[in-house]
């Protein structure tokens, strides 16, 4: 499934190099390397950083059913430090209802050891949202 | 409380143009101008860069006591799409105990709207994170 | 404001012993003391038992607008343990749109320590929810 | 793995009638038939009860290594009501490290929908926790 076109509409995943790998209805796995600049003062991945690379996976999963979805309430736990290579998100659906979905989001590093874990809510709009209405 | 330093040695905060208002003892204010590259695909503030404005504030302040202390768990909630302007994250201790800190951070916009409500907690190492050591 | 009717339809809440002290618009404040039964295996106040203290008072604000309000996401941080005594939970409206609403509930002991922080979402139905319509 | 000791233990689980079902090295599920009393003022299972249903899964999974563990915090999305029948959750260990572990909790109906996801993270205290030391 062809999601590409909502990372090309996000300045902000671009600016964090992050990649969509797959996509599905209600699926979806991004991809970002650990630049210099996307860590903290402790050296490691940052955590607004990682959060967003789980994000993106979240959002592109949500709105893959073609309505609008916007993230009302996240969750994330870190279990390991990245300190460098590649980081990997992938959100699978929960549940997906009229008015609300639910996404769980696993963060590994090129090892596919657990880095975080991310839990994630929407709210669905009636607007329309595809490659042509967006 | 002088926590410019920590800012400073913080790539990513940079990145998205994050500054320190204020810091004292548990706690810390950081500011963001919403900028084109921090918005996503719906031209709103990203929740990935809302994410991290809270989180530097998160970290400010659960780092002032000079030890370093790495974020286990945060929760957000988003409520109101930042547009424009500058947003605000206010971070405050709720509980600061041996190897656990709890905080509380409200994110604001420049008409004093809450946009996003954040939680997070820290686990406290025993090495020293000062401007000195750090 | 008269909220004691939403405690009185939950049997839930009167098996733990839960009390509402205080109502308003979008404020709430409930209080448990440390039964026996309400304790885990370490002999202290079940983390379940403080969720649904916090719960109530999240219940009770998001449902005094007079609209039935479904928790959707919440997120607790356990910060002390309760041994004994009483508990109360405190909720405070962070925001109020037309279809979700966001809490902070500060969970605290009898001498007003924090023992938790709670923060929860709803999702706002169109069904009026009122002492005379429940 | 018999982990029915934890359970026992525990009187807040034994009132709400939680039963284990299953146990081994950081995994459990757990059972809760929907009994009235444990339903809320709408006649659907209480959020505090399906929290302290998975809140036993995640923490027999936590504590199954023999250290104390202690929650520090849980996030929890609420994605479909219980309205009858027997709820279920499974607890799997996302990561384990020498301080914290964290684990992904499945909550589900009979016919093995999607009710709530829970995840949280432990503290692992030093103090042996075990039958015989319990």
């Amino acid at each position: 499934m062809d999601m590409q076109w909502f990372l090309d509409r996000d300045p902000f995943a671009r600016m964090l190099g992050i990649r969509l790998i797959e996509a599905g209805p209600g699926y979806a796995k991004t991809a970002m390397d650990i630049a210099d600049n996307l860590k903290n003062g402790a050296g490691i991945a940052h955590g607004g950083a990682v959060f967003t690379l789980a994000d993106l996976a979240f959002a592109v999963a949500s709105n893959s059913h073609g309505k609008l979805s916007l993230a009302v309430a996240a969750a994330i736990s870190y279990v390991k430090a990245g300190t460098g290579g590649t980081l990997y998100a992938e959100a699978k659906e929960v549940s997906l209802g009229a008015r609300m979905g639910t996404y769980a989001i696993a963060i590994t590093n090129d090892a596919g050891e657990a880095v975080a874990a991310f839990q994630g809510t929407v709210y669905r709009k009636d607007t329309p949202y595809t490659r042509e209405t967006a």
